[in-house]
């Protein structure tokens, strides 16, 4: 019987896990052989039967006494996220944030390549951060029609973001990764779109730190 | 009979989800005086039974037909996650992505104040970015001692993550959120850390965007 796993239908806290088991493989890749459940579990932080559960699922089995083949595990991970190709990124505003995005060493590695920069100063606009070129906003449709463009970076002030990602959505556009805090409703067969956004993590510790009791009892 | 309700027993992600709310409704604040778990829900993208859930766990219930009390709801969020005060953060590491967060101009607005930067390089040390100093390193256990410093940001490069948190944490510090890619195990009654990987949603919206079927009967 043909048994198909699909990963789309997955949880995305899965799809985090194997993303996380991924990019954990990605950094040891060279440096050794095999992995136990339990070596990974100390890494990421998941319990070792999640991890075998997750892992099998999907067909992958440790040998016993040695874990995973790194090196198979790697290819397989990438087979089951669908993620083989080479990505073209494009990063729109490229400020302060967008310009530390340009010069983020660890795209490269996982083969998210930043083609070019986007913005509307004319103090950037025409140069180069990092080797990449920073186009004026305004040929992005162009671009887009003349160049493989898979993901685009949003990095524009908050005011913009609404816009700016409407503007990217027309110029054709299938990926996005939103830094803005600006939450945009377009349909996902159109674009798909996830929201990075950093100031969470910070309410996230904080929330861990105070360590507080909530009683609701008390209003 | 005395109910206690404790956020830090939650799952993870039903503080992200809080976080979120937070988040959002700091950004409407001064706009308007109510919001229905319809359009949270058109905002945030969860389900509304999911917030009214989430909500009223913690006691929250909205007025029928008017919805939740947008001021009311923010205060009582940030009680529920224990956040009601300043922050004091951090950045050790102040290159590229270091500097952007120094930047950052919405760290303020959730009240986490950057009070100073670290690093080793001759280049940075002494100056200032965004009129936040920048101390050398090796000041820094004196520097925690001296004030109150809550979370750090180890923006350092991938090599030198460990060392620099390993000795942070030796300097007194308590929480830290990490932009490395590297794991470091301290028990978490020392220092508390959350990691922040700015590739795994590259690798996620990847896979969203392959939209590839997985078959694990073809080996």
């Amino acid at each position: 019987m043909k048994k198909e796993r699909s990963v789309i239908n997955l949880p995305n806290r899965t799809i985090t896990r194997l993303s996380l088991y991924y990019q954990f493989l990605s950094q040891i890749l060279h440096t050794k052989k095999f992995i136990s459940s339990k070596e990974l579990s100390q890494h990421l932080g998941f319990t070792s039967s999640t991890i075998r559960k997750d892992l099998a699922f999907f067909g992958q089995f440790g040998t016993s006494g040695k874990g995973y083949e790194i090196s198979k595990l790697y290819k397989n991970l990438e087979k089951i996220l669908g993620i083989e190709k080479e990505w073209n990124v494009i990063v729109i505003g490229c400020g302060n944030l967008g310009a530390a995005l340009l010069k983020y060493p660890r795209f490269k590695k996982l083969r998210f390549n930043i083609i070019a920069g986007f913005d509307i100063s004319k103090k950037i606009v025409g140069k180069k951060i990092n080797d990449i070129k920073i186009y004026h906003l305004n040929s992005l449709k162009n671009f887009v029609k003349r160049n493989k463009v898979d993901i685009a970076v949003i990095s524009v002030p908050q005011e913009a973001a609404k816009s700016t990602i409407d503007y990217a959505v027309s110029c054709g556009v299938k990926g996005i990764l939103n830094f803005t805090p600006t939450t945009v409703n377009i349909p996902s067969d159109k674009c798909k779109i996830l929201k990075i956004d950093l100031t969470i993590e910070f309410l996230k510790l904080a929330c861990l730190l105070s360590n507080k009791r909530y009683d609701n009892t008390k209003k």
